[in-house]
């Protein structure tokens, strides 16, 4: 099929460029010696899960048990949820699920952990991994370095979980004004990780994993001595957000909405079948002058506001020929969040349509 | 079961507040002598489409066919697709529906309602009724005023059509200050549109349809004299936007977010495990000085910011005992678009969870 009979709006996957995306991460891995275990969260999908792992990913990292369930089942055999789990019901599925997969998770709290440990020795069928998840400056979760220590010995101690290092996440990287702003926190949050794994050795801890890294800053970070994984996410794709920041090309985007035209109210006006609940609002405004979206061929489209299910586009004088019923196809502000909205994407090559592919991480909050 | 027992994220539907809130909306209807069409893109169930339906409502509005879709097969008789229906695809798809069910469309152009109209006559076993979609000043779609009537007879001349009268919708009544901007922009909604029908019946065109009003909007325009239905979604739930306009009141808010605290940085700092892909960052904070959410039962938190899967908490010391595991209830910005992040939500009456419906209009985007 070609991508013209789909009908809109459909996330398009353009895989040559996803091919060349995974590749270069991948190489940007192998020459700083680092691992690469990249964040299933943008994609939500086994087959793009497959593809990373093929071309040398160690595994994936998941934000959500049900997402990690999803790629379990999908054929992925390492897996790290970066996220608490807390509650009866999700410890007795993180112990079904690591009964058949190798399972890691971040725990930044004793109790959580010790809840855990005991399911698991309830029945000695299972074991998982724990990373101790500090906090370098984003604020959100995890223990200060300082005392990622006495947590990672008291869990250490803990039947049924194996200790295996420590975890971050630099989102303050987001708020970086420019690429040395990303270097310069990327390098703090390496220093940090490296220095509090480096001490927790010294006391006779095994912390092998020291797994730091989003899209903005893990080429940098995984030149940090001491590093051993990165987690990159959004890189797969890419999306305005990343090309805002200087850490992808808007050429190398893989990911666009393909919409069409459904009113033309004025010559300067055109509306597209996707607003909300295709696009969200998250993430900022394009840099590139574009509003809350980039329409491929036509550069000097803004798009300029949404409602739930309408997209309102300025047409400057050169795509003033547009008419009702032609299609678009759009690079978004924040492409994890575009996935998460849709059934199924399409995986395209040229434009060819090789698959439909269930979005079958898509929804899993729990 | 009781509330109690579900895991979180979970979406809570308080029945009692939901059938006030549609009792409350069905007698502004009557009182004012107009019919209620309410817009079900807010809830996207046909089960409470059905409770709509037998509190009075002649009908629902949907935003997207494959809403209609589900609404049809929900046992919903009566539906209007307020959306230009584009493309071939749809075409066909509006045929089949419309052989099944009573649908009536939306049109701001000609040259789609012909495309239609030519499906309609190569056999002749479906109709569909056609509103003409006038701009009322919100500037999103729709023909100006003074172009309505030129287009009205056209489609009126088209055969597999039946014309039926206009719509509009003046959501620029999201943008007013206060109540007495919303009964201004209210109250214009309503002349434009009643009188742009007058304009059309002295033409011999049977605009027996003038359908109008938001859920801020539609308590005002119901008065305005030559209206004939009403069609506000959000009502059925309200939220925290709707509260800052004026128009709903916290208590009758009958959706809530469930959530757990998963981790507790610092005395003042709480993490819950809800961020954008559950709340999504629709909307303004709320005004009620409560960020991103109203937390019941603690007026002191503040939902202070998203991560795709976190959500932050600012604790006032009322709240500082609340530890990993606690749950909360949260009243969110945006309730059309929490309910568009499920799969499924459940349906509690007091603390009783009474039925857990899939959210069967959810990821309708075409």
């Amino acid at each position: 099929m070609n991508k013209r009979e789909l009908d809109t709006p459909y996330v398009l996957i353009d895989l040559n460029k996803v091919e060349n995306n995974i590749a270069m991460m991948q190489t940007a891995a192998n020459e700083a010696g680092v691992a690469l275990r990249p964040h299933a969260k943008t994609h939500k999908l086994p087959e793009l899960g497959r593809m990373q792992i093929e071309a040398g990913a160690i595994g994936l990292t998941v934000a959500k048990l049900g997402e990690a369930e999803v790629m379990a089942s999908g054929g992925i055999p390492d897996i790290l949820i970066a996220y608490p789990i807390v509650g009866v019901q999700k410890i007795e599925r993180l112990f079904a699920l690591a009964q058949k997969s190798r399972i890691t998770i971040a725990v930044d709290r004793f109790e959580t952990a010790e809840a855990i440990s005991n399911r698991m020795r309830e029945d000695r069928t299972a074991s998982v991994g724990v990373l101790v998840e500090i906090d370098s400056g984003f604020k959100r979760v995890g223990v200060r370095p300082e005392d990622a220590l006495a947590l990672a010995q008291k869990i250490d101690a803990l039947p049924g979980l194996t200790f295996r290092g420590l975890m971050t996440f630099a989102g303050q990287s987001y708020d970086a004004v420019d690429l040395d702003g990303i270097r310069s926190i990327a390098n703090e949050e390496g220093v940090i990780a490296a220095q509090t794994a480096a001490w927790m050795r010294s006391h006779g801890l095994p912390a092998e994993i020291v797994s730091v890294g989003s899209t903005p800053t893990s080429k940098f970070v995984a030149r940090v001595p001491g590093i051993s994984e990165i987690r990159p996410g959004t890189y797969i794709f890419g999306d305005l957000t990343q090309v805002s920041l200087g850490v992808h090309e808007l050429e190398h985007c893989a990911l666009t909405v393909k919409v069409t035209i459904i009113s033309r109210p004025s010559p300067e006006r055109a509306v597209i079948d996707a607003g909300t609940k295709v696009f969200t609002m998250d993430g900022a405004d394009s840099p590139i002058g574009t509003g809350r979206g980039y329409v491929a061929r036509y550069p000097g489209i803004t798009v300029s506001w949404f409602t739930e299910e309408h997209g309102m586009l300025n047409l400057p004088p050169e795509a003033q020929h547009l008419e009702v019923g032609d299609t678009l196809e759009i690079v978004p502000v924040h492409c994890c969040a575009v996935v998460n909205m849709f059934d199924e994407v399409a995986a395209v090559r040229d434009e060819e349509v090789e698959s439909i592919w269930p979005v079958q991480g898509r929804g899993k909050v729990r």
